[in-house]
């Protein structure tokens, strides 16, 4: 079954278009001590994986999939990507879709160099795999074909939720559409050629920020065939009402990324850590279900 | 001293302009044996290690820089990391710039996380690093602060050297300016406002492909004040004389890479490998300066 398939039918069951953000900052966290471990990053990497492991027991019944972050992860260095292994493997164990928020982009053998890394096998092979389009459409191929063999998917950054996010994806092309409608109708083409399951999504999805609702409606409506990826709700601002356009008339075709508001507490042991963020996790799958369904 | 005046430094020692790119391809490596090998990532990472190492102690005095490439050691899990981060420290110990191409980029505390795990310290720190900018200028800033705390650079993707490059860099904005050239402008703007060094450069370069060699001369123009790195010499088509317009009137200000063609030999021993890099790097170091002689 194609990752677009897995990603609904799990989004059925769990009743959850929710996707837990795995953004580990150690500076942050609540069990491990910036002052003691910084610099020890064994400890921290150990500890990062201690947490969040708790947190994935606890909340995955609530979940449509997860989004380990790798930046965090490679900040703590060869110990921090061990740590990132060992949270697909319990991810996989709990059979939660896993999208690699790793952003890859290069040219020819490279990519295809990223996609072997990524979207095959190995200890941190994911689900589907962010990637940044700026080199070119052709770019994007190595990554789609591993996604179609291996049953997995794709996130194409559209639109971003940052505030600089204009500088380049909102530039004005001649001919009236911005930078990045350009790029969405370009996906939209492709996809046409990629095979939909049951579903109606194709593995190519694509990456829009929750900060930009009315982009999120031209979106969804630009890219029938293609899942949307939402990031940037809770700390970035955007709340569960500005994300029902990412939808489809069914209340399909999206999921919604929160990372740093879920963890939002001064929790003393793993289990209030988990506890808090399951409370937090069915919270946001609530408001997500609220606002689908005060839509109509 | 700031990475570009490192880098001018050596180039004036060295006489070489040449960025050696390691890109490890096992597929296609003298050193193993797909058949065999290709399954135990141990020892696909453990012979990639030992032959790009022979390669760098036989090859680093002709070279202004290295460039490890982090996809092909990505596509070879936990275990490449392991052998990226034992090239890095063989070419710190030979004082051979690293610049680590990556092509990372994200919004806010994500960029910073990249940030530090590439320019800081650490076991895969480098002398710099290559960011892709599509989440917007915003997102440089984490890069270029890092950079500028840690005496370090980055190389912002401008122009890319494969077919697709047109298909957002070239897309032509209101005003009359491509994708590409509205973000040279804005980050000669940038520059403006950082150090610049005894060489006349800032921590803030741009990747621009020698295969647009009319890009090349344009960006040369527009980016007075950023180091070029110019990739796609060799394997993808472009020869010593496309760069000439990559450099400054004094012929300084760029670094010219190439990977694939520096290896394009069946070697039946470590020896006979570096040997072979070393004939070929000194080859193109020749065919630069005499294309910037013949200048005039």
């Amino acid at each position: 079954m194609g990752f677009a398939d897995r990603l609904h039918q799990r989004i059925r069951v769990t009743d959850s278009r929710v996707c837990l953000g795995i953004d580990p900052r150690p500076e942050t966290s609540p069990l491990t001590d910036p002052a003691g471990l910084d610099h020890d990053r064994q400890r921290v990497a150990d500890a990062v994986a201690d947490a969040y492991e708790a947190v994935l027991r606890e909340t995955h019944r609530y979940l449509a999939c997860c989004k380990p972050q790798a930046a965090f992860f490679e900040a703590l260095g060869l110990e921090g990507l061990s740590a990132l292994a060992r949270l697909m493997a319990v991810a996989r164990e709990l059979d939660l879709p896993i999208i690699l928020d790793a952003k890859r982009g290069d040219i020819g053998s490279t990519a295809e160099a990223y996609a072997r890394a990524y979207l095959t096998d190995g200890a941190l092979a994911a689900d589907a795999l962010t990637v940044n389009p700026y080199p070119g459409l052709d770019t994007l191929e190595p990554f789609l074909q591993a996604a179609q063999a291996g049953e997995r998917g794709v996130f194409v950054l559209v639109k971003t939720s940052n505030p600089g996010s204009a500088d380049l994806q909102d530039l004005l092309v001649r001919g009236g559409l911005t930078v990045h409608e350009v790029l969405a109708e370009r996906l939209a083409a492709r996809a046409q050629d990629l095979p939909a399951g049951g579903s109606g999504y194709t593995a190519l999805g694509a990456v829009v920020g929750a900060t930009h609702p009315e982009a999120l409606n031209a979106l969804r409506r630009r890219l029938p065939r293609s899942v949307l990826l939402v990031p940037g709700v809770g700390a970035q601002g955007a709340g569960p009402e500005d994300v029902a356009g990412a939808f489809d008339a069914g209340g399909l075709g999206a999921v919604v990324n929160a990372s740093r508001s879920l963890f939002d507490v001064e929790a003393t042991s793993l289990e209030a850590l988990a506890s808090h963020a399951a409370d937090a996790v069915q919270r946001l799958q609530r408001g997500i279900n609220d606002a689908l369904n005060a839509r109509g």
